[in-house]
Parts: C-alpha cells; sequence; structure tokens
C-alpha cells in the first residue's frame, strides 16, 4: 500500500474550494490596484537572520528553518510576508521612494499548527503602506479592508479596531509585579474582570490605573469607546493611543466605512505592531479573515526607518465565509489526512 | 552595514514585472478554465519519498530537502508541480474522477541554479489532464497551448512538437555501446551529425537504424516530418512514436492551431514523459515559455495507473518576451544580487 500521506499539517486545496479561493484573491487584487497597491512576488525562503529581525523570540520558535546544503546558509520558509516587504523596501529606495504601496499573494508556512487542526501553511493576500504614518494612513488601511471585505462579497463585513499600546499603558501603569503579568494578560485575553482585578490589586501604580485594569476586559461593544475614554482620562499613559484610535475612526467613517467597531482590550500576541491593529469579520468564518495594524519600528529593523501599516487576508477563512454563507461547496471539512477542500463536481463545459 | 541578500540564486520581483506577470497568469488560467480545467492548491512542502516516485534520481539531486524538526520525516520543497498533481489524482479518486482536468499556480524551487545566472525559483502556471491519452488529448494540450499563448499577447507564437521515444527507439536500434551512448546523446542535444556518425559507426545494430542516427540531427525546420518519415520507414521501432506524433499533429491542425512544428530530435532530459513532447516559444524569451509532454507511466507510480499530459508555463520568460515585444519595462536586467525585474515608476493613482 503506497503511504501518500502529506507532511503533518499540509493540505490539498480540491477544485471547487480552490477556484473560490482564487477568485476571491482576484477580487482581493482588483481593489488593492484600484487604491494603487502594486503587486511584488517575493521568494520563498529568506535567510534566516533576515527573517529573525522581524520576528519576535516566539514567533520565531515556529519558524521552518534549515540549512541550505549548497551554500551552508541557514534559510527559512517564509512565515510571514510583512518582514519580506520589509527587507525589499529597505534593501530598494531606488525602486520603492516613499511612501510605497505594496501588495502581495501566496502562503506562508510554520513549523507547527498553531492550534490542532489548523493548517500550518496559510494562503494570504495583503497590502502595506510604506513610509506613511498618521491618522490618515491608518484609515486608508481600515478603508481599503472595508472595500475589500465588501468586493468580495462577504455579508456583513465587520472590521474591529484596536491598538498595540492601550491596554499596554494602562497594564504599564499599574505596575503590576513581575510575576502576575503573563497571568494578568493571559486573564485579559479570557475578558476576565475578577482576575483582572486581583492582579491589579498588587499592583503599585496609581489606584486609577489598579482600577482601569478590569475595565480593560469590558472594551468592545456598545459604548466602548466612552468607556476607555474614561479610563483614557484617569490613566493618561493610555491617552495617546486612544487618539490614534480615534482619529483613525473619524477619518474612516467620513470615508464611508459604517460597519466599524473598536476592541481596545484585546491582548493578543501583537508581535511587531505599534499602532492601531484591526481585524476583519464576517458570518461563517471561524476566526478573523483578516489582520493588521501599523508597525512603525520594523523597517528601522532593516535600516530604512520610517513608519508602515497593513493587513493580510486570510484567504482560506474568507472562502470558507463565502462558501458558508452561499452555500457554495462545503467549506473545509476534511475528508482525509491528506486532503480536503470543497468537493470535486461535474460541471459543464 | 545590514546585509539583507537573499538565498543565492533567489530573487524579488519588483512592481511592474510583478504585474506583468501576475496578469498574465490570470489570462493563462481564463483560458484553462475555458477549457474545463479546474484549479488546485498544493503545499509548498510534500513528504520526500513521495518527490522521489515522481522523479529521475539525476532530478532528485536538485531538489531542496531536509528533516522536519517537528516530526523527522524527510520532507522537500516541491520542485515540480506535476507529480504532485498525480499524487492528488491516486490519492482522491472520490473527488476526481477519470479524465480530471487540473490547473495551477505557484513558484516551484531547485537546490541549484540550473545554469548561472537562470533563478533556482520558477512560477509557474501549468495543467494536466489525467486518465485520458490518444491523439485527442495530447491535440488538446496542443491547442491549450496555442490558444494560451495567443490570449496572453505574446507576438507570433510557436508550438514545437517532439516525441520521447523516437530519437531513443533510433538510438536503441543502432545498438551503440554502452560507452558511447551519452556521448551521441551528449552530440545530438548539440545537433552534431559528425559525432553522432562516428558513434553510429560502433553500433552493432541495422544499417539502417546505423545510418538514421546522425539524421537525428535534422529533424526540424521545413521537411522534417518528410525525413522522420523515411527513418520510421527504415527503422520500424521508431514509426509508432511517429505515428503518435503526426496524429496529434493532424487534429491540432484541424482546431486551428497554426503555429506549429516538430522537432524530433529533441535530446534534453525526458524525465517521465512517455509520448509526444511540446514547447512553446515566442520572440524575445530567451528559453521556451511553456514545455509539457505526455507521461502515461508516472501515475501508476502513485498507485493510479492511467495516461496523462500535460504542460507548464513559465510565468517569468513569457513576461519577459511580453514586456521585450510590448517594450513595458526593462524585462529581468539584475540591479543586484538581492531583487531584480521590472523598474518601479510613478503610476497615477
Amino acid at each position: 500500500m503506497l503511504d501518500l500521506s502529506l507532511p503533518s499539517g499540509l493540505r490539498d486545496l480540491l477544485p471547487d474550494h480552490s477556484a473560490h479561493l482564487a477568485e476571491l484573491s482576484s477580487k482581493l487584487h482588483d481593489v488593492f490596484s484600484r487604491f494603487g497597491y502594486r503587486r511584488v512576488f517575493l521568494p520563498t525562503l529568506e535567510r534566516l537572520d533576515v527573517v529573525e529581525r522581524g520576528l519576535s523570540p516566539a514567533a520565531l520558535a515556529d519558524v521552518m528553518k534549515f540549512v541550505e546544503p549548497g551554500s551552508g546558509e541557514v534559510v527559512a520558509i517564509r512565515p510571514d510576508i510583512t518582514p519580506q516587504i520589509a527587507r525589499l523596501y529597505a534593501a530598494r529606495p531606488d525602486a520603492l521612494p516613499s511612501p510605497a504601496r505594496l501588495c502581495y499573494d501566496g502562503p506562508v508556512l510554520r513549523a507547527r499548527e498553531a492550534r490542532a487542526g489548523r493548517p500550518r501553511e496559510v494562503y494570504q493576500a495583503g497590502v502595506e503602506l510604506l513610509g506613511a504614518g498618521g491618522a490618515s494612513a491608518d484609515a486608508e488601511a481600515l478603508v481599503l479592508l472595508a472595500r475589500s471585505l465588501e468586493r468580495v462579497g462577504l455579508k456583513a463585513p465587520r472590521v474591529e479596531v484596536g491598538h498595540a499600546r492601550f491596554a499596554e499603558a494602562v497594564m504599564e501603569a499599574a505596575r503590576l509585579p513581575e510575576r502576575l503579568r503573563s497571568a494578568a494578560w493571559e486573564a485579559l485575553s479570557r475578558k476576565d474582570r475578577a482576575a483582572l482585578a486581583a492582579a491589579a490589586a498588587k499592583g503599585r501604580g496609581s489606584a486609577e490605573a489598579r482600577e482601569a485594569v478590569p475595565q480593560l476586559a469590558g472594551l468592545f461593544g456598545d459604548g466602548a469607546l466612552d468607556r476607555a475614554r474614561a479610563i483614557a482620562r484617569a490613566v493618561p499613559e493610555a491617552a495617546a493611543s486612544l487618539a490614534e484610535t480615534e482619529a483613525a475612526l473619524r477619518i474612516a467613517r467620513r470615508r464611508g466605512v459604517r460597519e466599524v467597531a473598536v476592541d481596545l482590550g484585546e491582548a493578543r500576541g501583537l508581535g511587531y505592531y505599534t499602532g492601531i491593529t484591526f481585524a476583519g469579520y464576517a458570518p461563517g468564518a471561524g476566526a478573523a479573515v483578516a489582520r493588521g495594524g501599523r508597525y512603525d519600528g520594523l523597517l528601522a529593523r532593516f535600516g530604512r526607518p520610517g513608519p508602515a501599516i497593513g493587513f493580510a487576508v486570510d484567504l482560506e477563512f474568507a472562502t470558507q465565509a463565502l462558501e458558508r454563507v452561499n452555500g457554495r461547496g462545503r467549506g473545509v471539512r476534511p475528508r482525509r489526512a491528506s486532503a480536503r477542500g470543497g468537493r470535486a463536481r461535474a460541471r459543464p463545459r
């Protein structure tokens, strides 16, 4: 019996599902192009020391890396395209004057499944606006994401905006003891007010900051901005993050983005993000169909300092959402370990 | 000074060139789809023992392979997509009834540059017709290639048809001594009649076959088919290959393929090909913009025997041809080691 299985965590995408994914990608690039974003193709492999500049030590553990037999160089299969774009932008100022609007499409690969059953290989289409900072660039990213989700036909897409520094500023102002910090972030990710309050009680920061810590668990939904404003008045260290978020939201709404909400208590690993962060959601997708944010520190690591913002659409999650809502295909229920995806069907020629 | 160079032999493709390449790919998939070919996405990595089934030992030396740290499995970055498609077709008879028409798009990677300055990573778009043999399937592939080259806007594209077994049948009938065989194939690749005649003189086969060997160097251009027919009359072992080639050509011409020629003396490493082989050429491209052929033995190696034929377009060679002919972009002249491609230009938004 032949064993035709794939390396663990990898999959084939069958015809119907693949067609939906390719169509989605093509529509996204139409929108990216209308907004002035220009496609680049970047290699599957990078030198590990280049990849390391763009990732946290934790993220680096999940990178597929190996020694090239020919050169002896340690290389990595790209785990993320944003640092590749940063590297390209830094290496080619002659070809890519600032600001540069670039977009890409392709798979990224991790060494392990992030969670059981999650694919290790993820197909992404994304954009990066390099060398542009401030509220208007932030809003451009939000508008482009909203238009992209509409254009591909997702029903009732929503954009949720947060900030990489807001909760962090509050946590820092509360001066939690070192040993409690990771538990507090963990509690925030569960939106566990009681655990946050218990940790905050041990803090050595201002009373206002310690009181604000459990409130971080409630910075989403109706009235979230008002509650965040109250926190920012009490904890001035958090005010700048909120102001950036509000400025971006204001411009995005003026440019017609309707379905936008805030979640300023997001605690996910924010990696290289330094400013607003955001995600796109749609009914039918098990997780965010897009994620992005501002990363004003990354370009400097590659030697061409400057602000930058971007996002990536997870083409499979977005395709699943479309398939479930439109009743096309069967989603991505696995049929066996080696292959999953939409069912093959007779199709008129 | 930061070193932002890429692993040797890898490159970035800059905006204009990338846009041309993406547009070309999109047009190709339009044609593939009109012919009933359905897209599949296949993973970047395969288990090495799966890749080995699809490749000759020589080709295997150029595969990027390494041990996965997590599983300890030896895996390979795909060097060729056709064996992946064969693996998928064999693993999923439930989803892919025969005949199956599949198409794909993506990069393949080799461990070394095939020639100095040639990229190790090649962007391909291709088709495979699985489970269909005979002249009409052969002709379908030729027609699809010809239509594809026209549709993408290549000026004066040509399709050249050969056969993996014609020259081989003649060489075998001439019964060259073992020690001269590789030199004879080498001479054929240089179209070196004198060297071929010298080798053939040492053969122990029929006089007709020995006389035919140097004539293999002249089986292209005007009258090539007549010369091949004369050989096939003298060397009956070669007749079946010629008949297959002529039948495919006849149907393809009837279906409107004009610019088609034969080269039955092609000596390139034919890998898994067993029947007609073919290539697409266009002015402005330094090499064939597409290559393909019939491979009736490959599917059996994956456990679902059957005939098959397909081809892959080299998206960069085809893009170069378009850029040179249309005067768009500057081709792919390298600017420095880390990046090459069309020049970035201001573009109206």
